[in-house]
């Protein structure tokens, strides 16, 4: 089997790389469902639904923050901690920022230098391109991969500043935010609604003078949340504080997302909330591929932009909208 | 011009009564706004077109909090205290549970009983169905309608535990929760996110043993608020108590809102914000006009039905399920 140099391997040889666990095939898999082009995507799909059985054994965790919080130091910490333990972790960064700028997380990846060289890890960013429902439409193709090639846990970063956390947040099984210590300035960059999104907050950087702080922070948001409705998880929000510099709270943070996940697996949660993202990736391929189809007609993009900047503009009403839109696309 | 009796009014009789003010027209739109008939969709429409460049000019306020929170009243009283001052207002109600059984909010609106006899006032529950949108279809034309009568305040009404509070915190200018003192039990009842959605908390029942508690529960919950993210309006969350035995609160509640409202128009929120609602209405009856006609194609529901059972059996892929799904469409 020839993976390597100028031959393009089949979807067949992929498959078997890619089971053995070989992160070279891995990595051109996900190339494979990365890719735009059309006779690429057929090949992708057999190589999924080749892989579809060995996929779901991993853990999957979210990790979102905003800049400047130390994601890439957390989750080379974290991921070494795991690694030690002899578990094979893969971390996808979605980058919201790609095709337009040169994103952070690109960035941050040559900072996880030891955990890329650590032989149990694999990182790789997720490429640009917001084709076919975007970021979240590769990243979950990539963690499937993962998943069949063997690792016990696949880390999903973004960045929580936009719209990717809540198709990460449909994507994993635990999603962590981490969060800086103070609550006023620092929480300008995140979206409102992502903190009650979480299962766990981890308090960063809480080492020397911001020891106190942080467990200040830690004990403001315990009790912040307990007044806020409980999680349909069962499982009350954890909040903690860590240091990768000094390891504190780092091998506490692996414990909680173990408890949870084996609280979940025991009341029924776990199951049921992957079900329910399988459901609705359904829903949302379907809608997809509609659109796609849909817009495809002549001038049918074209109108409904122009109909939605008369809405704007208040000269029509939502509802005549709507029928001047079918109207047009029952003529074509 | 005959509204009363066995004469069926012209939808341009409607809209005269209802440009006079006349609660009966007004009644009567309402009625064909909500009919389920194909050839009262289209008067329906006609009507509502003629209508909508006297609509935009009452403060559209939505409220919701679990049953027993003392929902109706609340509105009762609040209702008073506006017309007092000589306002107009329409009280709606989104009852979720219509259709199945007997909702609590019909039961209220009895409760409502010095409100309704109230010349000011007009109270209408939303009819049951949820074809075409379901409530918040009928509640947002319902809406609309009283608008163009010249109503000054309307405020929208359901249960906070379902879906229809996120239908309603896309119809209204403020979104209002009400809450019981005590941060246990009584927030069972709350859906996750709904706390941060609100623009204003109030909790009920501030009056005599239940006073302190109240107070205690106001100075909680401004204090959790504080450690969340700002609201997008660029003001934060309101934490009031009231109390509909002493009066207490009333009036604060309606000087929050119209300050609230002050400042939005200022910073441009709430202009923003309309049209958000309005871009975001015509995607939705986009969604759903689509949706109507694919699903008349015979089999196409029932098979996208029979898929989902088969991905919740783990028998095929959300991706595998929606090649088979546009397979068998493209056929037919």
């Amino acid at each position: 089997m020839k993976l390597m140099g100028h031959h393009r391997p089949s979807w067949q040889e992929l498959e078997k790389g890619i089971r053995l666990g070989s992160i070279v095939a891995l990595g051109q898999g996900i190339t494979l469902v990365e890719s735009l082009r059309e006779e690429d995507r057929e090949f992708a799909q057999q190589l999924l639904n080749a892989l579809i059985p060995f996929t779901g054994n991993a853990t999957r965790i979210g990790i979102t923050g905003v800049p400047g919080v130390g994601k890439s130091t957390f989750i080379e910490t974290f991921g070494k901690h795991l690694t030690a333990q002899g578990k094979k972790i893969a971390v996808l960064a979605i980058d919201p920022s790609s095709g337009k700028t040169k994103g952070s997380i690109l960035g941050d990846k040559t900072r996880m230098e030891e955990l890329a060289k650590d032989p149990l890890a694999f990182i790789r960013p997720t490429a640009a391109g917001a084709a076919l429902g975007g970021v979240a439409y590769r990243t979950r193709e990539a963690m499937l991969l993962c998943e069949a090639a063997g690792f016990d846990v696949v880390l999903i970063e973004t960045v929580g500043v936009g719209q990717s956390e809540t198709s990460m947040r449909n994507l994993v099984d635990y999603f962590l935010l981490l969060m800086l210590a103070g609550a006023g300035d620092e929480l300008q960059g995140i979206k409102k609604g992502i903190i009650e999104m979480a299962d766990g907050l981890v308090i960063t950087k809480a080492d020397g003078e911001n020891q106190k702080r942080a467990t200040q922070a830690q004990a403001d948001f315990q009790y912040a949340l307990h007044l806020f409705p409980s999680p349909e998880s069962g499982v009350k929000t954890d909040v903690l504080t860590c240091s990768a510099i000094t390891n504190q709270g780092i091998a506490e943070v692996w414990q909680t997302i173990e408890q949870f996940v084996e609280t979940t697996r025991q009341n029924g949660f776990f199951e049921f909330n992957r079900t329910e993202q399988d459901i609705g990736w359904f829903e949302e391929l379907f809608e997809q591929r509609w659109r796609q189809q849909l817009f495809k007609q002549s001038g049918v993009a074209e109108l409904k932009q122009n109909l939605e900047i008369q809405i704007k503009a208040k000269k029509i009403s939502p509802t005549e909208a709507v029928n001047l839109l079918f109207a047009a696309m029952s003529k074509s």
